[in-house]
């Protein structure tokens, strides 16, 4: 049974990887932090938790989490940047599910994140938590940084195009939507159910810190720079997102056929049949990445929907995932849970 | 392996039972049928069960549900009266998630749902298929009337205090609230996005089906006629119902204890902690009831809060439940979902 | 022209008055106080008013509140208290949507609200401003109460009965479901989306502040202290409260009948026809209080359903009703709005 | 005093336009047909609108229209095109809210509509009701076909670039989100709350019958034809469209000024100060159209937001709109209205 802790888990992925461990079989959570909740018990702040978790919080120093096997990090950006190089002396691995660790080019990740990094030589060493591309690293990892929620969608949706070098790289658009529940449960005005609710608008027009993540991601694939315009909206919904991803054909390839082909061993990547509209709800709750390409009109340019669970596939599933993989484990265990639908 | 099939499976009744089977692990979906859907695989209508459910929609006459060991009827009022018996001649045990068996005086049934019954014989020998009451009957029953789900949630509210004796049972009020999908996936008008989104109102005041069989179960654990009024409500959620209970104490009694007492060895119905409001999305997607009491002010008018999944401990799950009840099995057997929140 | 003045006016209600003053015609809008945004043009705040509103909002020390004709409070309770005595002084007419002028028992009022009460003697001047009860002292009095959004649909719908005297006045209940904007535009983790949304809870069980508003209405009306039990919902949509009222008639009367002759002449009160069960989107955005009165199965339990929109009749919109009077306008002047549906 | 009378009016642009009739003060309702409701009040339909539309729903044979002074056609495609012939030689203007008039190539339309026009002679009489670019062709019209939802979000969005040359006229990407009253108000399953709430998803990308009318539009401007790729999306939101518009701009120009004179004039297009995102809810219920442009990284893709309240400004509003410039009234009577907000 693998020993696992969480840091800060009383956000929207701390309880999402307490639902997942609850019935994951093969790992115990044995600690959650919370500085401010400490004493608390989980399942006072989560009814859903109750007869299933029945730790409290804790404070970091009563945590013991350098006895743990694995140690998830479901705090805000620059935390576990401090804390993981701890961790990871004492043998612990680390899965971050914030953004210490994403972005290869310090530099550039010092300039979206608006802080200095306290760790340069870990990000070195992570390993960029995408299984479906960096499945084998997975396995042999230390450390890892897991995706983020936007990133997850769009590079799962442009893989096959841009490794086959089927479109034009320096042009691609994104357009994204997500559900609230992706800016967390800090208490903020924009994301009160009177400002976000029958409501839709654009956000981070100008520069949003998952354009650097999902560029990387696709340059990796492309093996040069690409030119990406990425644009997230608020959608009022709780979970889920939506890609919209766009982009111009170089050669005149079978898209649907590239795309079975790519994800043909994939079990968290559900290629749709030709002319399917995936539904954010089909993943509700599950680590499912669904996805459909178009040609409207026949034409040149290639559409590609790709659907995931922000909370699940987006973050704390794809964290259960990658720690499958880190502890040989077969990968999908504690992840067959069935959509929720309606 | 226990050979399932399901009658009338478009509906949201349908999609939850196979969402509940396709993990159960001792049980297997053989036959799902649908008249006008013959022919198209399941996971077209619902892509959520992509890749678990593989089967497509047939006819009754193509189904075999004479072979299967128990039939779910998930059809409208009327159907399983004039199917059942059949079934249950081949040795098919059958559940009813609608009401066709569930009022036991065929007479005032028929008011309620305006038409004859085609099989008053088997009302009679039918069990009302809620555990925390029938537990015994409905492990030895041929035939189960599922309850529905604003049944499900005021009896469990009201039993502890009118098995005990401690109300006054000629003026009970129950006000509840039920999310969308209680009205099924019919197109109709009313539940449109458009017309009960953003909207609360209430709905049949003047009477409701659910009326006298709330009234039947409360008469039968008070051993007499009870006084009940009665008014649903629609509330723009999916899933879910709130009923909110009152009475007059007739006994100066510890209510908690008494809520506690009633459920300590029911794994389904959860008594919260004394000043507690249980929400209905902590049980989203789970088979449990959360019930909280309260004494506003310390009067005499007991207040009970009871949520459940209409959908799930409302319908499909306790189903489930008293199939593993009938089969001998774990009574939580595919039910051990953690709740989805948020 | 009536020179307005608003303090506190970053909330719902104050963004909703502004709605209202906007096309009102007899009323200019000349300060806005916020200490936190001062500067900040308000349709920076609020895009709905670009082209509407060109002031910005205020520090108090800048606002000239004295030079106004009438100053609204759309403030947090305990601030009028402590503002309101001045402005009469200096000849203001003031109009408090928050509580602090609501309840004549000041020692009730202390302890509900939980704090001392700075302007005790403002208390017993103030006019609770229910127009269908109070019209012809709200036209001659200096400083308004304006009603809670509950008390106003609680009232509204119980009064009939009440001032009839064909109800037993000592077991009323008051079932009543709120959206989430009147909790306000506060920063708060419970009316996030997330937590808010596709949810339903009760809140307040125990004790909410509008139960001795409601009830000192009542006994008003009743001449004797009424038995209340008031118990509060949050329901998952924007605007909108709907009140069930339950009370036992102890007189065979014509219920339909008698709020048909109690609201024959009040323009915003709209008593539907028997049968009826009012929509809360049918008065979105208007001053409209829509009732229905049921007697379930002819039986001596009347219901009562209520439903306005808590910022309108439920504040912004019965206070412009309320200035309308105190001033000799008409009282429907810029209250015309017709209600948004869908 | 206008006489204007609806035919169809049971659909949510029928009931917008009883909205916004109700109060314009120079047009007076004086029929409105539907065969399935005819002889039910308007206001047993349409509760908010009691006490403001006393007239009943009327047979066509019944309703007089070539008594009115104009008609509006709120009815599904194709039934305006058998009808407004002859009213229009009876001297009544009609304005189609449908789709009959508004694509000019008559085999096109037959395509994408799937049926053989009835008067192709009148769609080349027919005007684009968009008064932002026909104002003046507008006044002096018979026959309005008045524009699509999207297509007046998408072409206000596009016509500042186009109309400069300033962008690649061959790349258009198109991205738009609609809520769920644009799929109208008809019994179906997609668009039930349960269907279409808390859930995103795209549809149409093979080809929706907007397309057509975005590029005859945006062809009309550029004086050649254009290159567009259309995506809408359902959001689980009622009223809003919120387009988000993509194009490679081919001048290094400053297009926060091109969009500020294009609109300059326009009392309908609120140009947003640079680095704005309108949202959706800033236009719900006003026959505005808020936009706003961006360079993200200051590159040479510019994205254009641009929501509209697809009911008003998408359909109603603008037929009014139209009506106003048609019979010489103040281009803005009787849309004044505030967005409703929260």
């Amino acid at each position: 049974m693998i020993k696992v802790g969480i840091v800060g888990g009383t956000g929207y992925t701390g309880v999402e990887l307490m639902r997942l461990l609850a019935r994951h079989g093969g790992a115990k959570l044995t600690a959650i932090t919370s500085r401010k909740e400490a004493g608390m018990p989980v399942s006072d702040m989560y009814p859903n938790l109750r007869g299933l978790v029945d730790i409290p919080f804790s404070t970091p120093a009563d945590a013991a989490l350098e006895d743990c096997d694995v140690v998830f990090f479901a705090t805000p950006n620059g935390i576990a940047m401090q804390e993981a190089g701890a961790l990871l002396a004492a043998g612990v691995r680390v899965i971050d599910l914030a953004a210490d660790f994403r972005i290869k080019d310090v530099t550039e990740w010092e300039k979206w994140y608006g802080m200095s990094h306290a760790s340069p030589q870990l990000v070195a060493e992570a390993v960029y938590g995408l299984p479906e591309v960096n499945r084998e690293r997975i396995r042999g990892a230390r450390l890892i940084a897991n995706p983020g929620c936007y990133p997850t969608a769009a590079q799962l949706g442009y893989l096959p195009l841009i490794e086959a070098g089927v479109v034009d790289n320096t042009a691609l658009i994104a357009d994204c939507k997500s559900g609230v529940s992706g800016a967390g449960r800090k208490a903020e005005v924009h994301t009160l159910m009177c400002e976000a609710g029958d409501n839709f608008k654009a956000y981070g027009v100008s520069g949003h810190r998952h354009l650097p993540e999902i560029s990387q991601g696709l340059a990796n694939a492309a093996g040069a720079p690409v030119g990406l315009t990425f644009v997230p909206h608020l959608t009022p919904m709780i979970r889920g997102i939506h890609a919209t991803l766009y982009a111009r054909l170089t050669k005149d390839v079978d898209v649907q056929a590239l795309f079975e082909q790519r994800y043909a061993r994939e079990a968290f990547v559900d290629v749709m049949p030709a002319g399917s509209t995936p539904e954010t709800r089909s993943v509700r709750g599950a680590n499912t990445c669904r996805i459909a390409v178009h040609r409207p009109q026949g034409g040149n340019t290639v559409v590609v929907l790709s659907v995931i669970d922000n909370l699940v596939k987006g973050a704390a599933g794809q964290a259960v995932q990658n720690m499958n993989l880190m502890f040989g484990l077969p990968e999908d265990q504690g992840l067959g849970i069935v959509p929720l639908l309606p």
